[in-house]
Parts: C-alpha cells; sequence; structure tokens
C-alpha cells in the first residue's frame, strides 16, 4: 500500500481502481504511515477513522466538518486546526505564512462562523533564515489584518537539520457562530444548488510549478486568499447557506464527496460547469493530473436553497475571490450518498475520493 | 552565537556570561535558526520579539503570559497552543500524547480557566509506524478524559523520510474564564507567597536518559500529569490565586524570572526549599545541569496572597501532583524586577534566564 499508486489521469476509473487495490482492509497494526496518508483521500479517512475516531469519541469530531462548533457557556465556538508543511514555502501566489492564516480562518467561515482569534505554532528547522520566517509572519500579519483576526497565542519549537523543512505552522482558529446558524452537511437536501466560488486547480499547480522548476508561458498563481467576507456578504443576504467547503486538500471532487457521504444524497456535478486556466489545465494534461482532485486555498462549495442561487452568485462575484462563481450541479435524490459527473453528452460516472495522493506536501 | 554554549552548572553567574556573549544585540537578518531559540531562554525571548512581537501586534501577545484571555461575545476564553517535538517520544513516565494533553490543558488552566475543548495537529514522517500513533493517539485520550476535556478537530500532515521525526502534535486548547478572575503577572504585588507544587526536574532528566541511554539506579520518571484540577481546587477554595504558570521549557527558574520581569517585582527564593529527587540530582550533577532550569511537566509555580498560604498548600497537597507542595519564596519590595536566590548561609544572586539550550528537544 503506497501513496505514490494514487494517480489520476481519468478520475473516475483509476480512482475506484485505487480503492479496490489500495483500501481492502482498515489501517493495520504492522502497518507504516505513507506519503498516501496525507493526501487527503481514502487512505487519509481510514487513518482518521481507525485511529483517531475511535480514540477520541464524542459528537464533535463525528461530524467530519471542517472544524467543530461546540457550546461555550451561552454561545457556540467554531474551532478549526491545520499544519501547514507546504514545499517549497515560498511559491507564486503566496507563501507558508499566508497559507496558514488563510486555511485556517477559511475552515472556520466554512462552519459558520465569523473568525476572530488565531494561535501560532512554528516547528523550525535548525539554520532556516530568520529572514524567512521573518517573511513569512509579516504574511500572517497580511492576511490577519485583512481579515480582521487576532493572532492572540503562539508558540516556537527548533528541531535540529534534517529534522523539519524549514518552517512547519500550525494554526487554530476560533470564532463565534451566530445563534440559531446552522451550516454543516446534515442540512443539505434535495434540490438544494451547487455553487462554486472560484476557478479550479490553481493551487496545487502553482506548488507544484515551483517545486518542480517548471516554468509556463505565464506565471500559474495559487489562489490562496480568505473566504471569510465572502461567507459574511452570503449571510447578511440572508441566503440560505446549507453546508459550506473550502475545497483544499483532495480538490473539489473531494469536497464534494466527503458532503454528499456525510449528508447521505446524491449530488450531480455538470463537467462544463467549471473553470479551469487554461494554463492549469495545459499543466494538468501535462502531469496526467485531474484538476479536480487539486487542492485550492481560496474557493469553496456552497449548497444553497434553490431560490437563493442568484442572490447568493450575486454576493460571490462581488468578492475578489469570487469572481469565476457559478453554479455547477443540485443535490438530487437522496437514494444513494454519492457525487455524479454529467457531461454535455449526457453520460455520466460516479466521482470517488482518490486512494492516497496526487500531489505531495501542498498545504 | 550558538544555542549549545548554554550551559548551567553554575546557574547565576554562567548564566549572565551567556547573555553578554551571545545576546548582543537582536536577532539579525542575516542571521538563522539554531537549537537555542527553541529552548525558552534569552534566545527565544529575543525571537519572539523581534519576529513575532512585532508583527502580530495585539495587547493579548503582549501579555507574554502562557496563553491569551480574549472576550467572546460576554465570555472570556482562554487560548493556548503548543507543538511537541520531544525526542525520543517515548519517555519514562509518558510520552508525546500525553504531553501533548498535559502541556497544553495544563497552559489553559494557568490563564485561570477552566479547559474545555482540544484541537490536535498531527505532522507524521512516512514510515513511523501505525502501532506507534495509537499508543501516542491513546495516551491523549487518557489524559483527556481524565481531565474532561474533549478533542474536538484535528488534522493530519505527512512527510517525507528526514523531514521530520516520526510524530510531531500541535494541541491548541480553549476554555472559559469565570467572570471576574484574573489571573496574571500583573496581579503580583509586594507580599505574596511563591508556592512551588512538586519536586523539579524530573521531565527534563527522564527524557534525557531515554534518549542517551542512561540508566540509573532506579529510573527517572518524567512528572507529567495535568494540574487542571489542582488549579481549580484552589479557586474552589476561595484562594486568592494572584499568577500561576507552570515550569514546562526553562524550568522552575524561567518561569519565575518571566514572572517577576512582566510583573517588574522583586522575587526572593530560598535555595533549601524545593525538593529534587536524589536520583534526579546524581544526573544533575553528571552532566552538569541545574535542576532549576531543567523541565517539568507536571508543577507549577503558584503567586498567592499570603493570608491564603496555607489553604492554598492544603489544597495543592491533596493532589496526586501536589504532594511536594511547599513554600519557595517571595515577592520583595517592587523595586528591581528580578529574581534573587538566598543560600541558607545569607548570600543571595540573581538568576536570569539561560541564552540558549541546556535540553534540546525536551518537550
Amino acid at each position: 500500500m503506497s501513496g505514490n499508486d494514487a494517480g489520476g489521469k481519468d478520475t473516475g476509473g483509476k480512482a475506484r481502481l485505487d480503492v479496490q487495490l489500495s483500501c481492502p482492509a482498515p489501517v493495520g497494526t504492522r502497518d507504516r504511515v505513507v506519503l498516501g496518508h496525507g493526501g487527503g483521500g481514502l487512505m487519509t479517512n481510514r487513518l482518521i477513522e481507525d485511529v483517531f475516531l475511535g480514540a477520541f469519541d464524542n459528537p464533535w469530531l463525528g461530524t467530519r466538518h471542517d472544524g467543530a462548533v461546540v457550546p461555550l457557556g451561552t454561545a457556540r465556538l467554531a474551532i478549526s486546526t491545520d499544519s501547514y508543511v507546504v514545499s517549497p514555502m515560498f511559491f507564486p501566489g503566496g507563501d507558508i505564512g499566508k497559507l496558514a492564516l488563510c486555511g485556517t480562518v477559511n475552515d472556520v467561515a466554512m462552519c459558520g462562523a465569523r473568525p476572530l482569534y488565531v494561535s501560532a505554532g512554528f516547528i523550525l528547522e535548525e539554520g532556516t533564515p530568520i529572514e524567512a520566517l521573518r517573511r513569512v509572519v509579516s504574511s500572517m500579519q497580511a492576511v490577519a489584518r485583512e481579515v480582521g483576526v487576532q493572532v492572540v497565542t503562539g508558540d516556537t519549537k527548533v528541531v535540529e537539520r534534517g529534522r523539519g523543512d524549514q518552517i512547519y505552522i500550525n494554526t487554530t482558529g476560533v470564532g463565534l457562530v451566530e445563534a440559531g446558524r446552522q451550516v454543516a452537511p446534515n442540512r443539505v437536501r434535495e434540490g438544494d444548488v451547487v455553487l462554486l466560488s472560484g476557478d479550479v486547480g490553481r493551487h496545487g499547480i502553482a506548488v507544484m510549478s515551483a517545486r518542480e522548476g517548471v516554468a509556463f508561458e505565464t506565471t500559474i498563481e495559487s489562489d490562496c486568499a480568505p473566504l471569510a467576507s465572502m461567507v459574511q456578504g452570503l449571510f447578511d443576504a440572508g441566503v440560505d447557506v446549507r453546508c459550506l467547503r473550502d475545497c483544499t486538500r483532495g480538490g473539489v471532487a473531494s469536497a464534494l464527496v466527503e458532503i454528499a457521504e456525510v449528508a447521505r444524497v446524491e449530488v450531480e456535478i455538470r463537467d462544463d460547469a467549471w473553470v479551469v486556466e487554461a494554463e492549469v489545465l495545459g499543466a494538468c494534461e501535462l502531469f496526467g493530473l485531474d484538476p479536480l482532485f487539486i487542492a485550492n486555498e481560496g474557493c469553496l462549495v456552497a449548497f444553497v436553497a434553490p431560490e437563493d442561487v442568484a442572490k447568493a452568485l450575486a454576493v460571490m462575484r462581488a468578492d475578489p475571490a469570487g469572481r469565476h462563481a457559478r453554479e455547477v450541479g443540485r443535490v438530487m435524490k437522496a437514494e444513494r450518498a454519492e457525487v455524479r459527473l454529467r457531461s454535455s453528452l449526457g453520460t455520466s460516472r460516479v466521482i470517488e475520493l482518490l486512494s492516497g495522493e496526487q500531489l505531495p506536501r501542498i498545504c
């Protein structure tokens, strides 16, 4: 079982093949961690189910959301955590610091919360230039200021050379969920419309290009951006937002499959509905990658009530990160928990999670 | 400037010498991260001041407490984060999982809060045995259950071999601070009594012994333990707790110096007041280490009102982690922000933070 055997040229067939080949059984006691366990696909899910969910048994962890919404006195607190290990740490359109703030703040927003505070834990490798750390921290603060969150507490650890990779960052974010607001997979129902806020695949391809030193005609920039104000805009406009998910590790496809599985609904998306920039598409063809499974860092899917679609799209398109926002699919009868991709020719196929990892250390 | 030149045989003199030799100026732009930046001493503080405090400018980060206490609606939330990189990850008396839960939950408790929820972010090195991860997670859950906190959200990343060291864990904890409760360095005042809850130096020596393969007559076990119920006991008993700090990285000495500096008070401690187990003392003499600067993971200093000393000691001694609790010092006139160690012969010397690191990767 290896994380490197998860290709993705032909999403549907290949992904299903991986499932059968690589995940016949739960993670065994003699197994070892492989890169695929960090890919956000089936192997990650299996590890979470086998090792974490069994031990940390509580209703919040079980919701499989981007974060947890927990009671705190009379309020409801959203809390989400992510560690960032992206390589290289500087890439077109961002760096690990910008990513660490956007990613976690976005996850808090996806819980329907207003992000307020962030903690930052650094694991630094001996020999890392202080100047690089300074740049990264400055990027974090720029996002924090833009979003209106405060980095209120932190920690720094240093490990020897060869025990890290310059800078790893954990950020944990907390926010308040307004009374009565419910944004979660279990609110998704038949007839809901699926909106996608941006073009797909840019973050993953930007990082991979920087890592492999591949040059395209124009530089592909990561879409890394904060999404909290777009989300707040949806609530302010009175849109009935059923569920939100940012399309990070595992891409748009994984986000949709996870929601469909938890919500127990069939989601149908149209394969001509989303935008992929020409350079990104070219890179995907070159490397045999499926853009639908490539990480984005400034793009979300929103499940909204059908009567609110026009209002929601107007809000999304008014946001700098949402100019490509469009309707991409719909929740069909709740018979099967799956995502179907319908082509313009009328054929359809099931999208499943990849087994392992298309691109390791993308976030 | 190296983190390895910070010895500690003769605490006072050597530490002051280090200060002059190693920290003549702020961290420069051409400098690189060294192990000493993670030691919890002067170099860590310099890095925090130079790189982090300047960027993340807000009143909470500036309090230099173990965590931040922030407003959340009508409530007050305590939030604290720590990444754990201890090597080896299993050691007598605990493992990285137990440490990751105790450490963060204790930090939340030191803010005067009741710990409620914890997030857990894992950075796993390719090749790590899943069984080791299972043991570590099980240790985390055992502490969570004991303390009554819930691990509600998490994240897993995987890095290639040689880019980590099996398991790194970030935990971030949140808790509620009761209305009106203030526990912070700025509440410390002249006449306050300093209590120490446990014997000193055990965690650091236990980890170092496991790492170096040094065997003593009896195995030295880490003191790693949750302290939240002891802290709650102090509040329940009506003790006026001015400030709390667990004596982790940098040991009892660093905890006291940091509080004295923020509170701008002189703290005098007696050099015969605390307990060091014979085996720990022997190990310290063997390795030329000062036990007062060695990390503990189940030991706190409490600054309390003088009239509450007896009550506080009774509460502390009733706790399994507090059986060695005793009065170790007192806050003198608020003339100089420093800690003085008074010997039984009547001499006294100033204790200062070490420059770098006595023992790297102890937590």
